[in-house]
């Protein structure tokens, strides 16, 4: 059965039909945080995104597929996402341990004369047969392509939705709308935050905001209302609070690879401010395993106590 | 993480994409009987097939859509098979409580003229919307309109698979081509379960075989061979062994209610023989719920001793 | 704003989309039961049905399709339901007047061989292209062609569902397996309301139930349990507890023409035993408008009052 | 390379695209008879077609799925031959192993009442997923379902051949219009060759033909043509020339189980009349492992030397 | 039967259906390496390519269709791989000689105003109707027009496992996004093979990486990590780690023609870095076919041996 706070997170999801919502309790009823209405989900796109080495040389057993669903079994995250090759590489082997997310679209790092805008390279058909429980979609607000990438989801939500998948979407402000320092400006990852939940997206992903204001118009509003930003806890705030007045599933990438420390207190405020949780991926696959279990242990006591 | 049966369980399955292995993971790692690879499944579908007084006036909680579910995810059973209109009226509320199956076809017992064949009454595509586990279909071995109902079952099957849903078979004789003794005839009822399995069934339901038997033929095979049939547990281990040596899951129903001891007994030669379980409706549901809840734990403690 | 009462009916509908709950909603709130959860519904058929003289020779300003509109508009029933002509010839010009139902399937009496099996005659797009709140389509438990209308039954449904349409099915007994008093005994009006909803009506209509018994088996049932089935109120309230324990609207219709004291004291009847509303044509369109204008309003007062 | 005989055989079938010619090389070039244009088949759709214990008691490992495609595999067969839940359940397992044959339509021996016609109870696209060189389906000329067996087949060979499959047809003359006898009768036998030729079978598999001849005006032709009937190497001669003049491969089936001495002389006359081949079903799997492969090579042997 | 090592990289492939292991299956299973896992494969697209006297004038013989593939069948090559002319002029005569790769994309040196981006020029529906046993396609990562190409082979890819087949990926970095020293850099070959891996290529194939490095943040992950790229062997070696930590079958071009000791220098040191074959065309065809012959068997030696 679900807990009270898994019944009111489904209850915010009421517009969709019982097999979304199966499929966001399963997300939610997995792993060390079932129940708690939390979050910590491992994605291993880093390959396709920025090349084999960048990604795996540093703890090579992930070159291995099977090593990072292993990981993700074994710390129990709720979920593991990847994209089409990694998820089909060990779809049949684990079956039904974890629940997968398929990474519906990708980037690689060699092309580089073209707005952000990553390829298709999976589809809502791929995900049933492997058996996932939800598909992936990256957008780039602020990028020119935004219309293909915006349609794309669009219809991939809408045919994801018929058979009962939920869509989890990484807004990843990029893009020649953005100066570098404004991918991470607070009201612009609030806006990234806005406009996914507003294309219907059920779990959002967006980086941990920084304190720059990047629009004038918003950091005049920002002004207006006294909205404080000096805290990253205080920013996760204002960019859950953005996605629907809470009533969205938020939760905050870790970025690159850093310190224990670091990385747990940068998730320490994320819970303080209400984020839904963590999706840590160099952090957690870029250390030894046995390290690695123990950041990923943590990264979810903090967000269960912080319920 | 699966069992090492499960895992074993899983290998039998191996054509089959990640997506229809995922979901038999689903239904193996659910409930009290969850990882032992056997199965309790609560099926309610006697109110299409008998009528709601004859199914539910025993226990009036019945008459209610909800008594079900709430009975399957309390006495922690495998999986919940109900028709469309049954699991509508919960799939949302319950939404990941407990896997359900979607019974595809339904016969009701108003119609007296025709050959046993039910009307298909759902769709995979409904089973996706409402989040299900599996797809469930009734054949009659026996009818003349054994065509229409094996083509129909054909489609089914392959459509389910596409979209990672295993597919479970009630195989029931009935027709002009057998006696009312031969539908529950072991030979007759060993070879029920070996056509489901020709036609690609992932889990195979029949009734307990009594020692009749009803083809001379196949009489003659039994008493050539020394196949025993004396005890039910014998005549279980002929039918599982006629599913594929084994390697398909075989349940066995309780058919109509009668005194809990006749039931253990009953289940009991049924694990004795191997059987992979039982799906246990009227001998359920008909119960006043605490009773129920006690001879569901016991029937689940006999199949789990039975390793 | 909807009514707490509408609110409840809605949540049992949880498993639908937005569309079909605004629909169903759509009807509750029309006309001058908004807001009760009853209903009372304008049905003409009989055009079809029975043919022309027969249906409209006793008021003849029913020969036009105006006339029946007006007269939904005028009695403020909450919905109007005819097949495709019939709308076709009203719904431009009153676009918008009152909740418009399209009766998807009609007989005519002319063809005499066949067991009951309507044909399709119209179809969800039409429904839509009409501005309907609603499709209607009726079935014949107990007839051979059961398996053909089921089918054709369960396609239309989840058409419609997708496009944001509920269901109202006729649920009539009728044919080779049932004796003529059979078609309206309780136990098979009952088993009929059962059978509509497990195939997933959202609004069933029925015949008031007469006291007959016409399965033994059923029989037995009734016995056992002690379900009274003496007035009228206690069939109507077995009836409605069969449609998923009351979790489903069951309406009444009124069968043939009579005296309006006979009528009253019918929905009195009906009312009282937890009946959800009538659905009512000839008794209301074979009299004199005023005479039925007066009629209806009584029957609204008489559901209304039950609350 | 194909040698000249098999390239002889292709030329055969000049006007087949190059997948279809592709995959009866395959069959042609697999196994112990590789090379020699003759086949050896093992078909295993007799748990279906006369139920398990009869099929599969007299050799308890039969049971097994596993136990044929290994014997299929050890013996040297051109091919393996069932229906679909055979296949899928060792498909994956021994991929690229044998060629494999997806009978797609069975009958049983339960549904008494119908004229004979298999259920058809596989796809085209089953066969490619499961990575099949041919399919199979069997026709009963003879039979008053005659059409929809027929036409059934007619859009089965065109779909198989649009993806490069051959069609392998069991023609087995029963029903209403034949005596018992008839079933084998010689002019019968060629006539249901020349049939399963028209209808653009690649492979024609049919029974031994006995001598008795079933059509009176057939009877006379023989007579006055003086075709010889005494030997079965005479009526195997006029079964292949009935298939386009020897320009199809007809193979022929053993049969009822019976003594080695007794399969080998039968086999010795179809190759002495010009027979391209057995499929050897019970004759194989029924008898213990080692005396099956040693069967099986001596029958490959005695084709073989038939060149 | 396969032999373990083929059972082995077949393990490799556990989410794919029985049709496209059995595809591998027969890859691995043919010509002079059968049984190994190690590939020898004949592409001839150069003359789509590059035009056809720079291809075929070198050796005259080449300009006849039928001279590659005999080449292929006398050399004992796995496959032959060619755009559709090329295996339509002799897919019928050669049926079932020789596995068919269909190259299904192609450019031409004659268009230079756009981005590395071939055309697609034959589809699933070729491959099957010709009795291809694969599907093959180039991307070009770097190229700009990289979203077009990726979500083509998607689809592609995704239709080819419907039936059967398998894809071979022919991964070339190449665009605005990368200098001309970048397309062969090791960092760039490595990321080659990690998208094509995660495109869900099954067999994948780069050229020969060079020591340079391209990326200034893989740089760094290289060196950080200490790997090796002196030598080709090292330099293979990460390119296999790069796909899936060695568990994707990765073969190398030998690019422009060259003497034969350079090939066979080259062929070693691929062969111990644990690349699985060799893709070998101008070297093969641009000599004459004695020499070809002897290269070849001295290539498929080398890479036998390394086993």
């Amino acid at each position: 059965m679900s807990t009270p706070r898994v019944k009111e997170i489904l209850s915010w999801y009421a517009s969709e039909n019982p097999g979304v919502k199966a499929n966001l309790a399963r997300l939610m009823n997995h792993g060390r945080l079932a129940g708690t209405g939390k979050f910590v989900i491992l994605p291993v796109d880093q390959g396709f995104e920025h090349g084999p080495a960048r990604s795996f040389a540093p703890n090579p057993p992930g070159y291995d597929p099977r090593y990072h669903v292993e990981l993700a079994i074994a710390s129990g995250c709720n979920a593991y996402a990847a994209p089409l090759g990694f998820l089909e590489a060990v779809a049949s082997d684990y079956a039904g341990d974890v629940p997968l997310i398929l990474k519906l679209n990708n980037s690689d790092s060699l092309s580089k004369g073209i707005e952000p805008c990553s390829a298709v390279t999976g589809s809502v058909e791929d995900a049933l047969r492997l058996g996932c429980a939800a598909i992936g979609f990256t957008i780039y607000p602020g990028s020119d392509a935004r219309n293909e990438q915006l349609e794309a989801l669009r219809e991939l939500i809408l045919d994801a939705k018929a058979v009962g998948l939920p869509t989890v979407v990484w807004s990843y402000p990029r893009g020649s709308g953005l100066s570098k320092e404004g991918e991470t400006a607070v009201d612009v990852v609030a806006y990234a935050a806005q406009i996914a939940a507003q294309l219907g997206a059920h779990i959002i992903k967006v980086k941990p905001p920084k304190a720059h204001l990047e629009q004038k118009e918003a950091a005049a509003a920002f002004q207006k209302a006294g909205i404080p930003v000096d805290s990253l806890a205080d920013r996760v705030r204002e960019v859950v609070r953005s996605a629907f007045g809470g009533r969205r599933i938020v939760i905050f990438s870790g970025g690159e690879a850093k310190g224990t420390e670091e990385v747990l207190k940068e998730v320490a405020e994320i819970a303080a401010g209400g984020g839904f949780g963590s999706i840590m991926g160099r952090n957690a696959f870029q250390r030894p395993k046995a390290e690695a279990l123990a950041l990923l242990a943590a990264v979810m006591d903090i967000h269960a106590k912080a319920g």
